[in-house]
Order: structure tokens, then C-alpha cells, then sequence
């Protein structure tokens, strides 16, 4: 998408060799308006979704953007951690790793929110070795809800991630996929 | 607002006798058609706004369906824990506690996204004691930020947080108040 990649290379910096920072307008300000597009862009390479999965909490304001344009149709967000509110009987569960944090995380869906008949279209700000969506696809799979796709914002194309989703039969579409790093400049696709 | 009353009295339910859990549309899965009704309703109450300001992660949807009825305005959401990819000289940070979890978190915004001159309306799903407001209004202070005020989406009447907002001049909204729990069913004002 030409706004994100024009947006990606003014406002995008690159620390160390291996991580892209878009904090001033994907995930910590986040430009509502780069937003909107974003979500006009995904909702006409998916056909027949009836919900947006995501992860918390980086793909929550981009859920809200892409539902928007199916209709505003349900997005559920799978959580993190589980808060003394929530019922463990009642989630589905799966073990995802960070790349970013150097962390693991359970995630969980209640099991009310993903059911046989849902198309899901898997949506996050970030691929690089599909940890995140590999583990939401998994949820999918255990509430027998079908995933439509997955959509992305921006994809590390030199990771592993688009790979390993398309091996399990998954349709990929990203809006900007980086090539590769260059003395602390992102090479875009 | 009157239909996000009704979908509270339908689809809400309280645990114990101090939490109401509004999962299914509000803070697991979302209802993006009454989101953005929500920011259309809040929009037309608070005039001058150029920022929204909200905290990871309850806020984050909410925000983006507010920040769209201001003309697509930057929405940015403080976060909870520190990332290694995160620079923590370049932080505001402040001590937030949170009644349903329990816990106490450091969170931050980076410098660059509050500034002298941002009029922010600070969002969030619930106020109960408040602290997750004040401790936004404390970093927008920090900045130098104007709070034009406080958009919730379900106050509980019966805590301190709109007193202790009130207390420092600001101005709120909230779309529903909860004045009390009576035998497992919400009663609202």
C-alpha cells in the first residue's frame, strides 16, 4: 500500500539490524486516518469474513480499523494474561513467543467468541516468524472456526513467518513487506 | 446512551458483587458497530480535541472508534511494560493501579507523542477509583498537554473516581453509570 510504504520510510527508524520501529504512527500513536486505509485496503483482499481475531495488544486498534470495512463486524482480541476475572474453563489457550520482548506468553479466547461457523480473518501490525498468528490459527482450529486469512501491516520478508503460514494452506497478504535492512535504513519490496 | 444501556442490562454480568463483566461487547470481543457509536456520542460532547489519549490495552479500541469522529485525529495509548526496543530516557511514566487485576504498572508514553499545545481527551472502558485517568492527566502534565477531559465508557457510580476527577477540574462523560449491583443484576442511573 503506497501511503504505508511512503510512511514507513520518513517516519520508520531501525534499531540494531533487525527491528523496525513504527511507533509514531502504527503501535503507540497510531495515525487513525493510515488506519482507515489500511482497513479499506484488507477488506478487498478478503472475501466472506464474519470476524476479525487479533492479539493484545499490538493488533487491537488495527482489528478495530480493518472491522470497520466488512461492516463493522465482531473483532475479538485473544489476551494475554489472565486477570482473576476471567473463567480458565472457558478459553481456549496457546503458547505464543515474542519475537520483539524475548518473551512467551499463554494467550486465550473465551470460548463463547470463536465458533464452528466463524470466518476469521487473522489480522496483526507486525509477521516475522508468524509466532503470533501460528498460535491464533491454533484457536481457530480448536473452536473449529475457519480462518479466511491472515492480514498483516508490515511484514519482515527476510523472517520465516509467510512461509510457515502458507505451508498450513493460509492466504497472506501484507501491506508493506520490508527486503531487508541497510546500514540502519529499511529496503522496502 | 441509551443503547449501550440496554446492551449492558442484556448482555452484561456482575461476579461477585464489584465486577461487571461486558466481555461480549465491550473488552474481549468488541461490538464495532456500538464503538463507533460510542465515539460518535463522546464526540459530540468535548469540543477541541487534537489528541486522544488512552492506556494499553482496555482503552486502545475505544480510542480508535472516539478518534475517528474527530476527523481521524493521532490516538495514542500508554503502555505497560517496557519493551528492550523501548529507550526509557525519552519516557513520561507514571505509577497506574488497577482495581479489577490487582496489580500496580509503570506506564509510559514517549516524549515525542504528548507536547505542549495537545488538547487530549483521555478515554477509557471503565472508572472505578480513577487511576488509570489520573495517571494519565499526570503524564500529560508532565508534558505540558492540556486534558480537556475524560471519556468513559461505563462509570461505577459508587466509587471515587468522578470525585477525584472532579477534584482536579476535569471534566467527564460517561456513556452509562452503574449505581449499583443488587442480587448479581446491574442497576444503572
Amino acid at each position: 500500500m503506497k501511503n504505508l510504504k511512503e510512511r514507513i520510510i520518513k517516519d520508520g527508524y531501525v534499531i540494531g539490524n533487525d527491528i523496525l520501529k513504527v511507533d509514531s504512527f502504527i503501535n503507540h500513536q497510531i495515525d487513525t486516518q493510515l488506519l482507515d486505509e489500511l482497513g479499506e485496503y484488507f477488506s478487498k483482499k478478503f472475501d466472506g469474513v464474519n470476524k476479525i481475531l487479533t492479539i493484545e495488544s499490538s493488533g487491537i486498534a488495527f482489528g478495530v480499523g480493518v472491522a470497520r470495512h466488512y461492516g463493522n463486524i465482531p473483532m475479538v482480541f485473544a489476551k494475554k494474561s489472565k486477570s482473576k476475572i476471567v473463567d480458565e474453563n472457558n478459553l481456549y489457550t496457546t503458547v505464543v513467543d515474542s519475537f520483539t520482548k524475548g518473551t512467551s506468553n499463554t494467550v486465550c479466547v473465551d470460548k463463547r467468541f470463536l465458533k464452528p461457523g466463524d470466518k476469521c480473518l487473522i489480522v496483526d501490525d507486525f509477521l516475522a516468524e508468524g509466532n503470533a498468528s501460528i498460535g491464533l490459527i491454533d484457536l481457530c482450529k480448536q473452536a473449529g472456526a475457519e480462518v479466511v486469512g491472515v492480514a498483516i501491516v508490515i511484514e519482515k520478508g527476510f523472517q520465516n513467518g509467510r512461509k510457515r503460514l502458507e505451508k498450513l494452506g493460509i492466504h497472506v497478504e501484507s501491506a508493506a513487506i520490508v527486503d531487508h535492512f541497510e546500514n540502519g535504513k529499511v529496503i522496502l519490496k
